[in-house]
């Protein structure tokens, strides 16, 4: 089993290897090699995503991936930053499947923004399509507009796209794993105005036919995200395409208040993935030590479940992770009267210790 | 001053008559002619937007606009469909500036979802642009995909575009707003990914500099989606493109608790515009004498301010509706312990009478 590690930028560099120290406590057998990604592999070889990079990821059974990005980079052209290199996996692995838990841990209720009685044991999974939508939609650029309101101006403009098969797929993803939870599925378009959205209202209806065991929800984007701040227990697995995925999954793990905590998985057809927590690379905070790495932690027990078939060694961590929660310890991100502060690498360390 | 009432769907018939109400209680000459628009157009004429009302909203000096919609509507085509009554206004009118305000009431923050010191005193202001970006570009529709992950299959698309005089008055607007409140403007956009709001960007960046009295941020819209959520607070004019306004206002409305509150105003740049509450049209309680019309009645104050020139009596409106909440009057929709619940019309007496 070989996993391709990228640390990244700001904070990736401490949390993943919190999450490899835990790995590596395991008794199992992976091989681990890390490349460099986002600036940090820009600064080293001149792209965010360098061929030895990239060569490395296809090859791995799994990327344990940490962060990537930092406002030193703002002003390199589009190409040349961060995030690029997490697009360019995405395309280039086929990593069209983006599981988004959002999930309410019970000692960190209180961290909510939300009252608790909305939050408490909330425990919802976003699922996002990953590899289409206005993210890669051709053609796309700047132009010299002929109609619309302002012709002889320039514009710029992109292109929303979605093929049938391409929602067949995610939605089977959705269904397939609300059979395994609650047995619900929102699926979230704004078929109202877009073509696109229209087809994938249609074509996740056709799909649910496989799938009567399981409730199936058609709800526009605004309205999805209104409820999830009025009553997010109502979901239970929400599908949607990229760019709708990309906002709600954030705004849905933020609910939750301690999105420090919230792992990330985004697999192809073949169950290969990359695992990433679901926050940013912090770059304010990166080289003091304080960051929490239990997303990270949590994100390589989806990858040994999803990728890697040791699913006994994931639930293994998930209740180390529990364990370590119930001693109280906290990095600063979720600390709160009463329990106990830790970094960055004492709270991997209890990890390995509660394995 | 003409005044078009397009009451509408559902709740819309209830709440706009309140409104009309409270603007005959005023010593003000308006001529105020009613007409039919979506499904309630769609069943007298056949069409949600039928020529005699569109002839009316263009003649007049601003629109009063309940609400359109209803699920017995859904299995219509498209273009029948209740909601493109108010696309298609926006788009005949050129009513491109979106107002609509987010504000926590004092006796209503306790509604909110969220813990009441996240909320108590919110203002926000979101001003989103309303007659481009995804929900009028064309090309759209659907196609045999010629390229992308599945070469031949039937695809459906869209096409999202701004021009940079679209995005320059948008801007204008929005600087000229935070000018009068708190002096700061969010522009979201997703610069990271998408060409159309590179643009945005760079046009916001540019118009800025003859604003400088004003603090411009840039935020991607998932990261916005979650700060809303994390320090409502720490936001005051936000202003963003179409798609991501229509998502964002809603959220943002409802974090307040109290979305039957809140008024919106859609402008063009002859200060015609339409006013409508932010809710929807409510089927499930039309008829029933219970919806709150608060927001409506706010709907037509902002009517007064911005398109009729009669800033003293939407003044007097705003002083009236406060009086109301502080005399412990609550529709079902903000009733809580301890205060007094009313229905449609004892309420708009109520705002009559504090008048
Ligand atoms: C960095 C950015 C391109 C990316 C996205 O928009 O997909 C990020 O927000 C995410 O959700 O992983
Ligand atoms: C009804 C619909 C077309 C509309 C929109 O998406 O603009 C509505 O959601 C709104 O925000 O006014």
């Amino acid at each position: 089993m070989k996993i391709a590690v990228l640390p990244g930028d700001g904070i990736g560099t401490e949390i993943v290897a919190e999450a490899v120290k835990v790995l590596k406590a395991l008794d199992l057998k992976f091989e681990l090699e890390t490349a460099p990604v986002g600036g940090a592999a820009y600064e080293a070889a001149g792209h965010p995503l360098p061929d030895s990079t990239l060569k490395l990821a296809r090859e791995a059974d799994a990327i344990l991936f940490g962060a990537v990005g930092d406002w030193k980079y703002d002003k390199l052209d589009r190409p040349l930053r961060p995030e690029q290199a997490i697009l360019g996996l995405r395309k280039a692995l086929g990593l069209f499947a983006n599981f988004r838990p959002a999930i309410c841990y019970e000692q960190l209720t209180h961290a909510s923004s939300l009252k608790p009685e909305l939050v408490a044991g909330l425990d919802i999974l976003i699922i996002r399509e990953l590899t289409g939508d206005i993210y890669f939609g051709q053609p796309r650029g700047r132009r010299v507009a002929t109609d619309g309101h302002f012709p002889g101006a320039e514009e710029a403009f992109d292109t929303m796209r979605y093929s049938r098969p391409e929602i067949e797929r995610i939605a089977r993803v959705a269904f397939e794993a609300a059979r395994k939870r609650g047995k619900k599925v929102t699926s979230v378009d704004k078929a109202n105005v877009l073509e696109t959205f229209q087809l994938w209202k249609d074509v996740v209806t056709e799909v649910h036919k496989d799938y009567q065991d399981v409730q199936l929800d058609h709800m526009y984007v605004d309205n999805a995200a209104m409820q999830l701040v009025k009553a997010p227990k109502a979901f239970d697995v929400i599908v949607t395409g990229n760019m709708f995925g990309d906002i709600l999954s954030d705004e849905a793990s933020m609910l939750t208040g301690s999105i420090g905590m919230l792992p990330s998985a985004s697999l192809n057809d073949k169950k290969q993935g990359l695992y990433e927590p679901s926050h940013g690379s912090a770059p304010d905070i990166a080289g003091k030590g304080v960051a929490n790495p239990l997303a990270t932690i949590l994100s390589a027990a989806m990858m040994l479940r999803f990728s890697l078939g040791q699913a006994e060694a994931a639930d293994r961590i998930e209740a180390a992770v529990k364990q370590v929660l119930a001693l109280g310890l906290r990095t600063p991100d979720i600390y709160s009267e009463g329990t106990t502060r830790v970094g960055t690498v004492q709270m991997g360390d209890a990890v390995v210790n509660a394995l």
